[in-house]
């Protein structure tokens, strides 16, 4: 046994060359000689090998302003690095511009596709990162397709699982649909906002109570994020009339094929629906057009908006939760103003959580880590 | 309704500036003034806006040799192009070398993960990649934990059940193990490999037996594919004992692991085992170790060995099917030479299918598409 596996290792090793793909990934040629981002005590080194660029310039999330940057400084070795304080504990995403080219960091090989964007991650360890950090007990991520009659199209959609759904065979469990913002697809909510961590967590610690997560995709012109051989849909998701589609197909067609499909309990009190940005103009409107469907209704960064009637309407039917959030400086700050506003004026009965910082994943993180304990309560 | 929509489309369309992170991805500002990569007729053009670049050169799995580029020539308008002949219908990868740094065309959001490294794909479209499409009837892929007591870790793995797996809850499954080479991981046959679009087609088209396949991750250091929370294990996937146990695990624990929670027909004849490169020095491995677990047994472009009295030992329990894959231009190409000759020494029936080029990912999901239909037969 040994000798074979010996045989199979030497063959390994000896391979630099050739079209030897895969093994490039480990290096050989010394594509580690430097380390990129490195954490030391209270700051972080951000470093760039590129001996002919002229500027080099670092753009982070954790930055204030929107195109704001930090111009890096080139070594005598060609190494270009940048060395700032740390920020506080979360997970930023960051690049390089390169002489006015977008470059990923080859040394950090965490990164996550924002849209059409590739961004690399920085994690700031801390109490505010655990939750997002794999915990003992994990669910499951699944990606299934679903028939949209009302689309006219086949589409993917991903669903949680928790810890335990296999092993429990009897048990059936209350469903959050959680829905992402323009630009986002049906990825975006497990990758950017670790939606899965975040949930294995709560749970474990007993602060959420075992729950199915549905993550459709939101953009009616597409059936899935990345595919190759589908043709892409000439119907404008700017067009209200598709959103209205699109609204109508999660709660006539997504909430069916999941109460089909999975063991879950299918009363208004164990459904809960939350969304971001263009997703939380979703929520809203699935909540108005459907009031009877969800009893926890959380638009986080909402492009929406609800009428005082609309509103009135929606409290007749029984709501649990209705849980507004938003941050500060967010673009959609006002609009959400304005939401809270007509719900006080309906006399719905709300939580408006407020947050600093503005339009951003951190946010859209911490308002899951908020609101999902208070579920199905 | 369609008021309250208006308003919502409103606020996404006036969100160009701000930390409006999303919004980014509909390249408001004009990303979108280039096409890369274009194909037209019996060409394709490559394009970079790299003003103040000095030398763009265009790397491409395309290209036969290790290091091969392109050289990419700058227009008055700042743009670099590059327009070659359309390559034959496969998906190949490709990335810019901007003044020696590596550059992905910010035009193209097709992107793969192979290992560490981001690349760009380009599909040229023909018979040849219809198999990778996306088809009407298409599989679940999850991604579960499994808990290894031989490696000492909780693992991730990717499995496919085929379309009408929920749909047809007393029907049992054969199921594929199917296992990625050095560098790649738990991801990597459902990326690349485009393993769940390739067994949809074949399976649609009634040439391949409905199937579960589980792509487990061969790296015994490693817990999953691009955690944050997990502590790295420090041992060393290189060291013969090591890969040993983790081929243990697979045999021991994940075999186990999916007939316990997936409706799979638990014998010999409907187990099969394949695997590229390393992963098919750990096919060898496995059908050694355990010669009463698999009856259908495929390495490809393997990175592994046996003696002839293994085989012969092998050949005394059952085999169905012995499928060697192996490119002409190989840098494995001897060793499954030997293979090959240890087989006819052992007596030991097999089918050596030799293809065109060497070491890469069309060849793998070539092999794929062509043992697949043998299997469970």
């Amino acid at each position: 046994m040994k000798k074979l596996l010996t045989l199979a290792v030497a063959a390994l090793m000896c391979a630099g060359s050739a079209s030897a793909q895969e093994l490039a990934n480990f290096n050989f040629g010394g594509r580690k000689q430097i380390v990129s981002p490195e954490i030391q005590g209270d700051s972080v080194t951000f470093r760039l090998n590129a001996n002919y660029a002229t500027v080099v310039n670092l753009y982070g999330s954790w930055l204030p302003g929107y195109g704001d940057k930090i111009e890096m400084q080139k070594g005598l070795d060609g190494v270009w690095e940048a060395k700032i304080a740390l920020p506080e504990p979360e997970i930023y995403t960051y690049n390089f511009i390169v002489d006015g080219v977008s470059v990923n960091d080859p040394q950090n090989y965490m990164v996550q596709r924002d849209g059409t964007r590739y961004l690399n991650m920085l994690l700031v360890p801390g109490a505010r990162t655990d939750a997002y950090k794999e915990t003992a007990h994990r669910g499951t991520l699944a990606y299934k397709w679903y028939d949209s009659n009302i689309l006219g199209i086949n589409r993917r959609l991903t669903v949680y699982t928790p810890y335990g759904y296999e092993a429990n065979p009897g048990k059936k469990y209350p469903v959050l649909y959680l829905l992402h913002g323009a630009g986002g697809d049906e990825e975006a909510w497990s990758s950017m906002g670790r939606a899965a961590q975040i949930l294995d967590n709560l749970i474990e610690q007993g602060k959420a109570e075992p729950m199915i997560v549905v993550m459709p995709n939101g953009n009616p012109n597409q059936q899935a994020a990345q595919t190759m051989g589908l043709p892409t849909s000439d119907m404008d998701w700017r067009n209200p009339e598709n959103r209205n589609s699109y609204v109508r197909s999660l709660c006539e067609e997504i909430v069916p094929f999941i109460e089909k499909n999975f063991r879950v309990i299918a009363k208004p009190e164990k459904r809960a629906i939350a969304g971001l940005s263009m997703g939380g103009g979703h929520t809203i409107s699935a909540s108005i057009m459907y009031p009877k469907l969800f009893d926890y209704i959380c638009p986080l960064s909402a492009a929406g908006a609800a009428t005082v009637e609309q509103l009135q309407a929606l409290k007749k039917e029984g709501v649990k939760l209705y849980w507004v959030g938003c941050g500060k400086t967010d673009f959609l700050w006002e609009g959400n103003q304005k939401l809270i506003q007509s719900l006080k004026d309906a006399g719905l009965e709300h939580t408006f959580y407020v947050s600093e910082g503005g339009h951003i994943w951190a946010n859209w993180r911490l308002y899951l880590q908020t609101f999902a304990p208070l579920l199905f309560k």
